[in-house]
């Protein structure tokens, strides 16, 4: 029962939407122990430097591994359990990255809406980075995955308070499929097609565009743009 | 920049509403200086202990201070700013509490609404505390002002999100009045006494009663009550 001083880390969970998949940035670690090497992945997250903000901290993390600078991070939760570090293989893994013993380590989670373009394939290469989908995500490191799960329930919070932030993910014109897509792996629901085109029509800030899909198999799909200014505050 | 080990906290949040006015339940502490003894006021909370969930810590600060066993504290966010041990006075007078040298202190912060009633004028008296009124607050002791303001906007948000939780602070038969005080706290703003006349009766879950004030020098206001079976779920 002491009094005592854990470890603090941020780990930041990016959130982005390639059109098609709700997907969580991660990087690869490629630690080895006696059994040998293995590959894992994890939340893009390190400890906290003594004169560091917690707020800052979140930030580098993500211009270091994206080069994002302006992104809008959202502290959501603190994940403090005593059996975060229950599997030694991650404190063995942490205690040989930071050269330090590890007891309880505590770590600050923020999340960011991401848009997926071109720009985020460059991904710094020190990291191994990658998106992944949330549909089908492997084990991760530490509590991550329900961290993760976590971030998800907040996004739902978040869309609730403001569905716009839910746009921000889309492309500038984006198909009807895409936005029910999105609705379906933020509410992990599925929905009906016919009901979910009904919806779109009463979101006033859903506008139908005179362009359809090109060069496709399946009938052209209209696109449609988010205008914001439709947006009626509540 | 050091990897280093914080001090870790939790800090409560607890928010009444008894009646009249929205007000926070805050501790004393009557630590001297070279300057001679000194009063101010803090939120409940202290140093987590090395065993110890955050949620039982947080839960155990509410147990120990007002006997409530049951209550649902969220934790809502955590402050780390080096800058909250900026002041002397408040890292002497945990220092001289719990017999360590604090540097940095980080604190997992949660809330909880309570409904102020007999029972809660029975908190235990090793605390010297008390309920304030958030429209009057003191100078408080690190950054406990702005861990407050910070609850208040997560209940603005969590209400928007489920006004029944408002409904939960307020006893169970309530003036037309009391429930534009609550939300005129809640929310921070005057709230025009017609309209929102109108907009309670577009509350189906606000159920008039036969049931009017007794022994007031002013016309006897009528009583309402919650009803949660009435609540239409978004």
């Amino acid at each position: 029962m002491l009094h005592y001083n854990p470890h603090l880390s941020v780990d930041c969970v990016l959130l982005g939407f390639d059109g098609e998949e709700l997907k969580v940035l991660l990087v690869q670690r490629n630690p080895s122990d006696e059994e040998g090497e293995y590959n894992d992945m994890k939340l893009p997250g390190r400890l906290i430097f003594e004169d560091e903000e917690l707020d800052d901290a979140a930030s580098s993390v993500l211009l270091e591994l994206t080069g994002i600078k302006q992104a809008y991070l959202r502290q959501f939760k603190t994940f403090g359990s005593i059996s975060r570090t229950s599997n030694p293989r991650d404190v063995r893994w942490l205690e040989d990255a930071v050269k330090l013993k590890i007891g309880r380590l505590i770590t600050v989670a923020y999340m960011s809406l991401i848009k997926i373009t071109g720009r985020l394939n460059t991904l710094s290469p020190d990291y191994s980075a990658g998106w992944k989908s949330l549909l089908d995500l492997p084990q991760l490191a530490f509590d991550h995955n329900q961290i993760i799960l976590e971030a998800q329930k907040e996004i739902q919070h978040m869309a609730q308070l403001d569905p716009t932030i839910l746009f921000e993910l889309l492309p500038a014109k984006f198909t009807a499929l895409q936005l029910r897509r999105l609705y379906e792996q933020v509410y992990g629901r599925q929905l009906d097609v016919r009901n979910f085109h009904k919806k779109i029509m009463t979101m006033p800030y859903v506008v139908p565009l005179d362009e359809f899909e090109t060069n496709v198999s399946h009938r052209a799909a209209r696109f449609y743009k988010f205008d914001k200014k439709r947006m009626i505050k509540g």
